[in-house]
């Protein structure tokens, strides 16, 4: 799994709704109506996260959620951060 | 809900089991097998929470998960926050 380059990233993240890059890592954070609707959220990410193998982390702040997504094993982002952050915003 | 006093915070933090002050909270750390695991405690921690109406910050890091628990109407810790701390170490 190959890096991407600035420029691929800033076209994936041109393609998504809301990411944003912090260095090596992007983010989003999803507001919910409250508690009971973030942790549905969480549980639909944790369930399209595990069939990836890849786990973003996710921080639960009531009815906020936000995830960060990066490939670690490769120090950076790839097209798996991406796949994975269109399939949670298609949630 | 009173806020509790510092020694009343040192004893209730004597009777549990690795939860550590920092401030106007308490946290702790559990880790877990793996993100199933992680997620199977996230969810439980979250009906307790949702029927004691007081939710701790979850922090979710694959297997890792960190647990914050403060009483922000209070602007500190009470009794709400002990009391989930034993429910959720009884697990």
């Amino acid at each position: 799994m190959a890096l991407l380059t600035q420029d691929q990233i800033d076209n994936e993240l041109n393609s998504l709704n809301g990411w944003k890059q912090n260095g090596k890592e992007i983010e989003k954070e999803f507001d919910h109506k409250d508690f009971v609707h973030a942790m549905g959220f969480v549980n639909s990410v944790g369930l399209l996260a595990e069939r990836a193998d890849h786990h973003p982390d996710m921080d639960i702040r009531w009815n906020k959620v936000k995830l960060v997504l990066s490939t670690h094993s490769e120090g950076g982002l790839t097209e798996k951060d991406f796949k994975l952050a269109k399939k949670i915003d298609a949630l």
